[in-house]
């Protein structure tokens, strides 16, 4: 009686996934083209490690035993804390507050990594992903942030996204300087902030609701207000959507700034002039777009709307937001637009957190995997199945040497190829695989060939067209379409000739 | 009086490291390189996740309540523990077994990625590490394991190093049949193994110790011997170095097999055709060697060697190193040779954990640091320092929008290009910072000139090799070595003309 063996489950974590050739060549392409737009602006590469200590990355250890809520922690055995990064920002500061010394300043820089959310996974939430982000630390100006929406209207533009995006630009210091006014308490301001934030996906009506009482959504989940009383709701709203942009639309949409464009309006607003911090939110506002607009941004594809805020709590100043603007359609098959792909702002005060000067910094993030999906959704992605191996086939186990020797001969020409080596003689089965690998062509040399010096080559492109233009299986067998027989000196040269192949060679020269 | 704010230190936990530019354009040359041999060889990448089921990766749980015995391993909420990944092979086992009924058989993949050690670092021992490996799984015949030699000694020529390396190759099979006749128990093959994976640092008198009753290194640790007999130790040192390989090289050096081979000695030795285990594995090692020897690489790049046995348990038949053999310093400033950037073998066993058929494996992983570290020592590493962004200098703080305007007519020209950001007027400054980032021209632009529709250009590469050239301090003045002027209209032209700009351009065009 032989014992059963107790097998393991092959799965994977929730939230965790596996990536495929054609999404790896794809992704890998994408981020070759992000890369050459920011090493154009001047930036260069520098990669921390996936783990930090935790207390580095800014989150505070609660009153339990492992720090999990949100990242992913464990204790090292001399009890300190160690975390896996949940962004690529905070080990930046790090890096940069590390080296303060020996670092150019102000220092440009720009990583594509993996980040950890120890989160409740669902459709299209990962516990790991990808983010490609740029930061400048030291430059304590507005051409800083200028320079950021300018990158990330550049990098969308290269990767085809011409037409089909906005970099849309706000300011905390405008909604700080409206909170002063209406008198909204520090400990109040991330809930206010964080209604407005879904002021595109609610709209105003839910907006409204999240800045007074709360809201109750559709799966009947409650979220709690910010109680704020009706007046300062009313004045969010009207900063939210200014009331004078409808006149000002009508008279000037023709000149270079565009209609949705709404620092003309923020700049007529009762606050400007009143509050400091609301007056100086507004001009570094008006800073920046002289800075992109003297630069030829101001056409459309970078706007000043104060709806954005982005959810971090550690920005100071402007905050800027890739809102990708076509259509697609939801889990319950309505309309709306793409949306983010990625943001950013000026956060002042995260490497002070290591160092007593102030240290003025600004940047931004890409989703990777979403701009990806964004991307095929567009027909931006490459997403074709990368051409496959010529197989040589195995027709006489003895012979492996043989064609062991045929397959390298082939590689040494550059051309990618296999011996097959599955577990059977079958031809048919083994054509099938080289079918499932996207091949090519197959090489067959049996014994008879092998008398001739020749073998025959079949090309599994041609054939698979020639296949579609004949219906009876006696004429297939005749006419056995896209085979030829070839000389054995001139396998290299006849399988170089194949369509598929001289593209993988022009590829790859 | 102010309260005084507690910094948190900013460094790193041991064992991990940023990765600064150089390094990194080096490695993902490096890897680009490898990539495409391993392309040609008809594989295709595959990724994982960084975290797996502990129980996937096949540490068991030890019984403390951390299982953190080399690996980092967290408990998730749902109580199931979870662990990063230690190498790439116990993830692909699991991936192919999740994905068997879609999978091409043979499935032939490769992947470059972190991995994670839970232990103590030191020098040259880190933490978080990259791997790059290549696998076939579902096939059983040693034409997947000669394939594997093959496809490393064509990296490493593909890498530069030819005439420095040996691909090292023996079978488990060889030392499970000695052990068999020299009854040794199951408990002690895995310490008389790794006796023997040591015999390249140790030599024959330390691995003789290891063998018997232990050995004490120089700074005193102690580790424990096999305690084998003297006779069995005798035979284990005689397959180390087989006496008949002495006559038998003088006799035969001069043909196809190079005198290191031991195949030879093997299939002479008065086990073989006594154990059918050792007879199995030597007759492995004979296909093998047919097979790479039928392609050219049996003229010392791949060598048949006992000695390598490797460290991991899962191993099941042949297993491969691939040594550097050039001369480094050790830290005692000896000369040892580089040895082993990488390795693998065949691992029968691993996907048959999650499947009650048998799946046969092989495949082998490269130690990317341990590599670049190689490559840089052999001058095969494009390690120099990347060519920096031209600067814009910010003479007058109200002509930044001007400054930009220039730096984006550079960069719409695919030029790497910006303006300067720092918190600094001083013109010493500002050019200091461009040489920093090995800038090769500054662009100048004060009142006169821009009343004159000029800029001036600095190439500081060529004012370096000037200044070398004058040694008064008046001349340099008047000469100003390096700087022209340059009509507004022509500044792309001219700066395209510059020789490094010229190469960044054609390098990224």
């Amino acid at each position: 009686m032989t014992e059963k063996k107790k097998l393991i489950a092959p799965k994977l974590p929730r939230g965790f996934e596996d990536r495929l050739p054609a999404e790896i060549a794809a992704v890998d392409e994408m981020v070759r083209k992000i890369r050459t737009v920011y090493e154009r602006y001047g930036f260069d590469p520098v990669e921390t490690p996936l783990f930090e200590y935790t207390e580095t990355l800014g989150k505070f250890l609660p009153d339990t035993d492992r720090p999990n809520a949100g990242v992913f922690s464990l204790q090292d055995d001399d009890e300190s804390w160690l975390s896996l990064r949940y962004d690529l920002t905070a080990p930046l500061a790090r890096h940069f507050a590390e080296h303060f010394n020996d670092l150019p300043k102000p220092y440009r820089s720009y990583r594509a990594g993996y980040v950890f959310r120890n989160e409740k996974p669902g459709p299209g939430r990962f516990r790991q992903f990808m983010q490609f982000d740029a930061d400048t630390v030291g430059a304590a100006g507005p051409e800083a942030d200028a320079e950021m929406c300018m990158m990330m209207a550049d990098t969308m533009d290269a990767l085809g996204l011409a037409g089909k995006y906005v970099v849309k630009v706000s300011n905390r210091k405008v909604w700080d300087g409206a909170f002063n006014l209406l008198g909204v308490s520090v400990d109040q301001r991330m809930t206010v902030l964080r209604a407005i934030d879904k002021f595109d996906r609610l709209g105003l009506d839910g907006v409204t609701e999240l800045l007074g009482e709360g809201r109750t959504d559709e799966s009947g989940d409650r979220t709690a207000g910010a109680r704020l009383d009706k007046a300062s709701i009313g004045h969010i709203v009207d900063l939210l959507t200014p009331k004078s942009l409808d006149g000002w639309a009508a008279g000037e949409a023709a000149s270079s700034t565009p209609s949705r464009d709404q620092l003309f309006a923020l700049e007529r607003s009762a606050i400007y002039g009143v509050d400091p911090t609301f007056t100086a939110g507004v001009d570094e506002l008006k800073a920046m777009s002289s800075l992109y607009g003297s630069a030829g941004f101001a056409d459309g594809r970078i706007v000043i709307d104060p709806s954005v805020v982005r959810g971090l709590e550690y920005y100071t100043g402007p905050v800027f937001e890739i809102e990708l603007t076509f259509k697609v359609q939801n889990e319950k098959g309505q309309d709306v637009v793409f949306g983010s792909v990625g943001g950013g702002g000026r956060y002042d005060g995260l490497v002070s957190r290591f160092r007593s000067e102030p240290v003025p910094a600004t940047g931004f993030s890409i989703g990777v995997s979403r701009l990806a999906n964004a991307l095929k959704l567009t027909g931006n992605l490459g997403a074709e199945e990368p051409i496959g191996p010529v197989v040589v086939l195995v027709m006489d186990k003895e012979q492996t040497a043989r064609y062991q020797e045929i397959t390298s001969r082939l590689r040494k020409a550059g051309i990618r190829a296999e011996m097959f080596m599955g577990n059977t003689k079958n031809f048919g089965k083994q054509v099938a695989y080289a079918d499932k690998r996207n091949s090519p062509a197959v090489i067959i040399e049996g014994s008879q060939e092998r008398e001739q010096g020749i073998v025959q080559i079949k090309d599994l492109i041609a054939g698979k067209e020639a296949a579609k233009a004949i219906s009876d299986n006696a004429e297939w067998k005749a006419e056995r379409p896209g085979q030829f027989e070839c000389a054995d000196a001139d396998i290299v040269e006849k399988i170089s000739a194949l369509p598929a192949v001289r593209a993988y060679l022009d590829r790859t020269k």
